[in-house]
């Protein structure tokens, strides 16, 4: 399936990307929880790859459109990101993350620690914009986070002006 | 100034925070510019230290609300962060974060990097939310970043609804 | 099913974990690809991270049995470690680490990087070794696995003897 | 002002650098204070950006003259690092830098935790000394800066002979 | 003394390498022993060093053939890693490396603590395979590692045939 | 050998380390070359090490008394680190710590990169200053370091008051 003549469209599950951690003492703050800033490199990097397959190449971040911290993650907890690209534009896309935790390793009490929605662009080797597959829902929960996605951008552009 | 009986009310001047950086190669990418997720950490603590200076104890992240990218930043560059208190709420402050770099650390030809918004919540030792001062803006700059941050948090909780 | 009447036991596939990294420059050695000891340490907490899961709380690294690096990965590859239990004996598990390497992260194009073995010993809280569930296989491939970890086992055993 | 009808001279104030950090426990030693390696990295970033800012290129570090702990630092304090150059000579600079700490952010219980000099050079993209401007002392503070930094210079130039 | 017209050798004590490192909390898990990632990374830069000692240039990790952990690592541990080149084969090279701990740094109550056997191979500029001396054992203690390398790496072929 | 009734002294050797490591880009400035910051971090762990042998426990650091660097290191490079006590007084103690580094691992053609005097104090569980063996020289090289760290010393006070 493709939106135009000249450009292929691939499922969000194409880019699906999956990242496990274990916070260590050093990822942690005085208080013994994970520090957002760790979380948020942790984050920065599973959207990243996600954008890079989607796109078949090299993509930098453009912006963080929002990360909700939802529950405390402590030292010794797993920690797993999950992340896909919601849609596509020209030569830029919205990747969702969502980050769960398991305390001591346990994926069946597994709990909802953050939720991050990023852009990023598609670059070639100078660094230049180039263009990107489009995003090709097949899922109602593909076409909800399709339609959402379009609806945040909008949003930042009316906050802009 | 107060803006009650009982709570002190600080201007935003007095949790600012300046922090400066050298991107070295072990913060970029494989393209010679930072990655996102390094740059991500140094706005977290930067704007960790303005919400701990406000409310006169640890704060943790809640949100990133946005982080824009404007301009990228090199191996070789220096990075000056500049944080502080745009608003406070019960228990919860936004932080706004300017990013500026400096080419070979030239302070005159000083770009624009990064603008980033967080929340942070005050806690006490055992983690709970504790109140926070109030903010009492005194400059016209004050004003405006005081209203906007109000506004970004209607729509934000209106996002949410 | 279980293997005697006190003792559960779970399949590979319940303890699989995935990790995905992109190789940055502070990864890699002068040559421009990732330093052995790096590799290590992100096999060892996909490893880790698959020894928690099946056996429900925390376990400790007892040995490398074998990491053998096929191909080197390079700056700005994108990484994933894939992990899971290939078998488990009183208090201590095998566990089966494979490294996939991706160019600019192409998925399609992902070439095999690395093999590993690891033995990790259950722990509790005070460090004491702690019994673990038994691994039951399912697929071919689980039994596969199953048997040669067992050879590996013996083995190692008698190369000490 | 200049010292030479070809050489401008600036402030010590041109060259002024705030960098603030939070001590983490990946930064700490087994008793819960910083331990004195990361504060010499920290103090020695600091210096380098007020030797870029005064020589207007990149200059790396000839030595450390004196670095002297004074109060250590805790797991959870802020560190704020203040470092200025205080004296040029042809090619080389010495750089102060003090610093202070906040328990729990509060900065008006900081106190002063180290002081260090530092000798940077300044190199062109060769790596090969450059002249640097020289330093117009403007202050009462920053003549005794000045004039120190000459009798510290003549100490280890007799001490080495 | 050489093995054959065209080769130089070496004694293993041509290859030696001491390492120390203290480990810090951002070196431990949440039971606050060593992670066995970190040590892994010593153990392979140790490991690498004499391998570049032995061959006189650059050599990459081929193989962990074995890393045992018999004591665990706790936090304000010092820790001492000792490698040497076992035995030299066309381009590769076994290195051994023993791991030790001192409680509180006192070498007198020093334990063992890890032993690892890894495979080097010599590369070029380019990473191309290069011919590495040839090792001449000296002490019984050296033909015994010196044996032991062969029969480590038949049963290594003999396990993938 | 005592110099008083009721203390111990050692000799310097007693205390030697020696701390390998191999500089790779994460270690490394814009110019190729290790920053030195991170020199000062290996510096600072191989001279507390020197400061645990030889007092048996703890050790903080006081003090960098005086860093040189001598010669560039550059990415690629082998580096050695060579620490021991040179003198104690009654809870303090100089440490010498010697930096060599060798190009592509050759160490028969290691050149000198820095050389650095430091001044630990040795503490107990408490982070209270605790007495310390004294230094018994036995060669006359010994002996020239155990006589000029007094004279170091003697300076550093001089310039104090």
């Amino acid at each position: 399936m493709t939106t135009s003549s000249s450009r292929i469209s691939r499922a969000p599950a194409y880019s699906r990307v999956e990242m496990t951690q274990i916070v260590l003492p050093g990822d942690a703050n005085a208080l013994g929880t994970a520090f957002g800033g760790r979380v948020m490199q942790w984050v920065d990097i599973a959207a990243a790859v996600a954008a890079r397959r989607h796109s078949g190449g090299v993509a930098v971040t453009a912006s963080i459109d929002s990360l909700q911290f939802v529950h405390p993650v402590r030292i010794g907890d797993v920690i797993v990101l999950q992340s896909l690209v919601n849609r596509a534009w020209r030569t830029s896309m919205e990747v969702g993350v969502r980050v769960e935790c398991e305390e001591e390793g346990d994926h069946e009490r597994a709990f909802h620690a953050a939720t991050a929605y990023l852009t990023f662009v598609a670059v070639d080797h100078q660094g230049k914009p180039r263009e990107v597959p489009q995003i090709a829902p097949e899922s109602d929960e593909d076409r909800r986070r399709y339609d959402e996605a379009a609806r945040r951008r909008e949003m930042r552009l009316g906050e802009r002006a």
